[in-house]
């Protein structure tokens, strides 16, 4: 059994599994811990031994990671988060041993999204097109919409 | 034997080995890979099997990371690339099963470098009054001795 992972970074992003013949083997959003100091703003970070243990179980063999690109304008706390997220994701591929293809989300969209737009619900409507089984039924899914695509894009295209 | 590793972050940043009575066994410059595009600013990564490998060498059990925090006003492509090799070293960690903690800056710098000031060279004066037989001989070895400065703190500190 060889399972590849799609992952949308973020700490709303989520992390797919699909076997090698492209289905749906398991898809999470992204495993986080949140706290709150007293008077604070909530702060949330990646579960990171909790993704390490979710490929670990399910002996993913290639990681497609969307890429992640700095873009002037944004928050600088946000994407400073943003960033450190997608590092960790990239450090913990290497920690276990897993190789990854980084992959810009241009890239994916161009090839599955079709002539469709790319508005933030719009994965979902593609990936209930390509898996009318496959149930995601919350606005915040598109998170998980995009790691199933991301890791569709891998099999089909990358490995 | 049970070494511990301090790393002070980023391209120009370095990982120093103690082993458990506070000895210098290693220190090197973090391992990057830089490359150019015709026309296009030099661009430097980590390389990442190469820190794993370095850390599982030396059979780190703890790894002392400096915590990184975004600031107002840096430069927004800079600060990402650096939050990301942040949560590379993060990752990397937590992929080869070793226990990290975040050392602040200013904590170690306060049980550290006693009442001297600390501009970026002032820590290699430090390192050089605790490990006199140490060399450290240029002026880019600044990110060395915090590394060996943030291994000893966790050592002393931490553990």
């Amino acid at each position: 059994m060889a399972n590849i992972a799609g992952i949308d970074v973020g700490n709303t992003g989520a992390i797919a599994i699909l076997d090698k013949k492209g289905n749906i083997v398991e898809c999470v959003f992204m495993p986080v811990i949140s706290y709150q100091k007293q008077g604070k703003k909530k702060k949330t970070e990646y579960d990171e031994p909790a993704i390490k243990n979710f490929l670990l179980k399910h002996k993913v063999k290639h990681c497609g990671i969307e890429k992640a690109q700095t873009m002037p304008g944004q928050g600088i706390s946000s994407m400073g988060n943003y960033m450190m997220g997608y590092g960790i994701l990239r450090g913990i591929c290497t920690g276990i041993g897993v190789p990854y293809t980084l992959i810009h989300p241009k890239t994916w969209k161009k090839k599955l999204m079709m002539d469709m737009g790319q508005a933030k619900g719009e994965s979902i409507v593609r990936v209930k097109q390509l898996y009318p089984d496959y149930n995601l039924p919350l606005k915040k899914d598109h998170g998980k919409a995009d790691s199933i695509l991301i890791a569709k894009y891998l099999l089909t295209y990358v490995l």
